[in-house]
């Protein structure tokens, strides 16, 4: 099973509308745009992520022919539709902000400008992937800018939700300033930073813990990062300091120890001391289990010697927030602007354009959202990054994605970054768009000029 | 990329521990269970998912030459340890709740009894695959046990965390008791049903709803549910009823309405009485739009005439509960019982059993956990599913898995089915386990009798 690639990843309602396309000959030009309606309690700001596997997605989009085969056969389309689905491309152009770019609710990320049945096919597998990154990069980020100088790990695999969740969740947490994830495909597919060291299983199976760690030692000489906590941490930290000279000896320095249950604080207290007095002052100490950006600020408040944090299942399902209110909308049709005007989720529309001002302190000031062609001072934040269906530039490295991430977190107002989400980030709403969108409520209240 | 089928999809401690497992030639049985600590504070029961795939997973468990070229380079591994992974192959045996099963905490749904290092390499996949299917499918039985008589329809795809999870979210609500799914992929795969009308943009790109409507319904004449909200719903609906006739007359009839936002119970009133005024008692009404049980639950106890409830986003993230509190511990090794006695993560060591009583009413009365060799009163939980790592039955189909899952929610005890959490159900721990802990106890504070 390969679903990641299969353009049958999408709603149904894609394809009966689409066989409603056809046969209507509705293949004008329409413009979606996806954006995040409003934020969660515990979010200030968002970060973008998730663009890159976007761009693949629609350069592949293809039936393959057992795929038609079975469409076919469901009955439910005509033959005439599925031999069009059989040709079907995404000729396409995107717009859209960089990877690793802030953005706030209202503010597009991605827009899409193709013809009708194409734009519509794709929206299912566009907003599954953007909104999976873009909640896990905007998690991390909040531990990144509460954790500065701290490693920070990604250990959720194990509970993210699937294959692709857990890679991408890998992806998505370095982009936004992880050191790395322990998740080995994340390494082979992205040159993400691997790290690992043992489970409580390796100690278990043996019958003494001294024994367990030096054959760990001695398997993974430039890795020695010992799990203690299996039985009795403090003892266990005895039995680190009482071993490391033999270690010493054969040219292997204990590089750190982990912690993963009781009382993180008081642990690291107590087995940094042990671990100086017995000589290993350079030893770190990596702390996991349960953790989440809120512990994590609280075991830094609190001064515990903690060297490097692994951040796991609330990570990598975005636990206090696993969804994003996100949708992906269409704005124009035929060169008309379109609007929802359903209750509580009414759109604005046309083909919108981001401005961000910074301040003198060369911190962000406010946003505009406001029509492409009505430009407004500041910086454009949607950029043409997809032209008839072909990338415009090859695809920055995670590394470049990275540091344009980190510069968009110091560009953050100080109380943004301090995680406070009040006083909400200014984004105010053009002119231009509260006109069109008035505009349009008058005309679709009337047939459409034609 | 197709990152279910990686053995890489992995965290790298498994390949450290390998390594020094190889080194030290600890190649004797292991015996690892998979179960969960405790409820998530919304669940009085959890429902077993995820064996299918993880026994697909086992039965294909190899490393690619390239990530063996990849793990060579990275300088972490020996050769000769590389080499041996070349030929790593799983030849162990499983016992499994069947899926479908209802449990509770503590009460292993998976065991595994291989040489230690394949046991070892796949937890990390085996927890992925089994949490993830166990919480969608206990959160998607809450809304069948509450909504008897309802179509159920999972909608959550585009909101799922990437692609795996959105087939497998389908695939685990349709085995819990819901009656398909949006997702055409779990169509194509598994055989779920599939269900979808249209999308707001459908309606939004004709100049006038009742053309959309009408052009729809041409496209798809066996599936005419149409969605009413995107301007004003009771105008919409009145324009159903004024097609209606025009479309009878070719043949078609308008089979449902879709409802996705508003006030759905007023809404639902209110359409109702249009849709049966004109002639359509027929039509069936769908709601959608941030629904939930509980949201399912409030609808049906205030008597709105909702006949289908579409559930996407909180089923498919598991919103209230994303992540379930699960391990996969090592409970033998070599033939000697282990324990990890971590602070708050302590484990019952041993081979064990869950057997389950039934009272007089047919309904679950209380179930025991114990050791394998030591069986009580009612029936034994665990299975042998596989040996030398090759299934020992083809598998069930899905059908009939839903038949057995719908048949376990029949015999939970009433308070359970009403989604009362207290009091909790009643799982005791044979005096046979208690003692064995015990005796591991002892002899883990002291060097293993050898």
């Amino acid at each position: 099973m390969n679903p990641e690639s299969s353009v049958l990843l999408t709603d149904l309602y894609q394809l009966t509308m689409l066989q409603a396309y056809f046969d209507q000959r509705m293949e004008e030009t329409a413009v979606f745009e996806f954006f995040v309606r409003k934020l969660p309690p515990n979010r200030g700001f968002l970060m973008a992520a998730g663009l890159e596997q976007a761009l693949d997605y629609l350069e592949n989009v293809r039936f393959t022919a057992p795929e038609l085969d079975w469409l076919a056969r469901s009955g439910r389309f005509s033959r005439d539709f599925v031999d069009y689905l059989a040709q079907l491309r995404f000729t396409g152009d995107v717009h859209a902000m960089p990877e690793g770019t802030v953005f706030f609710p209202l503010e597009p990320i991605l827009r899409v400008t193709a013809p009708m049945p194409q734009a519509q096919l794709v929206e299912t597998r566009l907003i599954n992937l953007l909104h999976f990154q873009t909640i896990i990069a905007s998690k991390a980020a909040r531990a990144v800018l509460i954790a500065p100088g701290k490693g920070l790990i990604d250990f959720g695999l194990r509970r993210a939700h699937g294959a692709e969740a857990g890679v991408l969740a890998a992806r998505a947490a370095y982009l936004a300033g992880f050191s790395g994830s322990a998740t080995v495909l994340a390494g082979f597919l992205y040159g993400v930073p691997v790290y690992g060291t043992m489970a409580h299983s390796f100690i278990q199976a043996h019958d003494d813990e001294t024994a367990a760690f030096e054959h760990f030692a001695h398997a993974q000489p430039d890795n020695v990062v010992l799990l203690i906590d299996t039985y009795d941490t403090e003892a266990a930290a005895k039995k680190v300091v009482a071993l490391a000279p033999r270690l010493r000896e054969q040219g292997i320095a204990v590089k750190g120890v982990r912690l993963d249950s009781g009382d993180l604080a008081d642990l690291a207290v107590k087995v940094r001391r042990i671990l100086d007095a017995g000589g290993l002052q350079d030893a770190r100490i990596l702390a996991s289990g349960n953790l989440d950006e809120e512990a994590v600020r609280a075991l830094i408040a609190c001064g515990a010697p903690i060297d490097d944090f692994a951040i796991g299942t609330r990570l990598d399902t975005s636990a206090d927030a696993p969804y994003l209110d996100c949708a992906y909308k269409l704005q124009e049709y035929a060169g008309h602007a379109r609007r929802k005007r359903s209750a509580g989720k009414a759109t604005w529309p046309g083909r919108k354009q981001v401005y961000r001002r910074l301040g003198s302190d060369g911190r962000m000031a406010g946003d505009i959202l406001t029509l492409e062609d009505d430009p407004h001072e500041g910086e454009p934040l949607l950029h043409p990054v997809m032209r008839a269906g072909r990338r415009l530039q090859p695809s920055p490295s995670l590394s470049e994605l990275r540091r344009y991430a980190a510069s968009q977190l110091a560009c953050l107002p100080e109380h943004l970054r301090q995680l406070c989400v009040d006083p909400p980030y200014p984004v105010s709403i053009a002119r231009s768009l509260e006109d069109l969108a008035q505009a349009v409520d008058q005309q679709t209240s009337l047939p459409f000029p034609t």
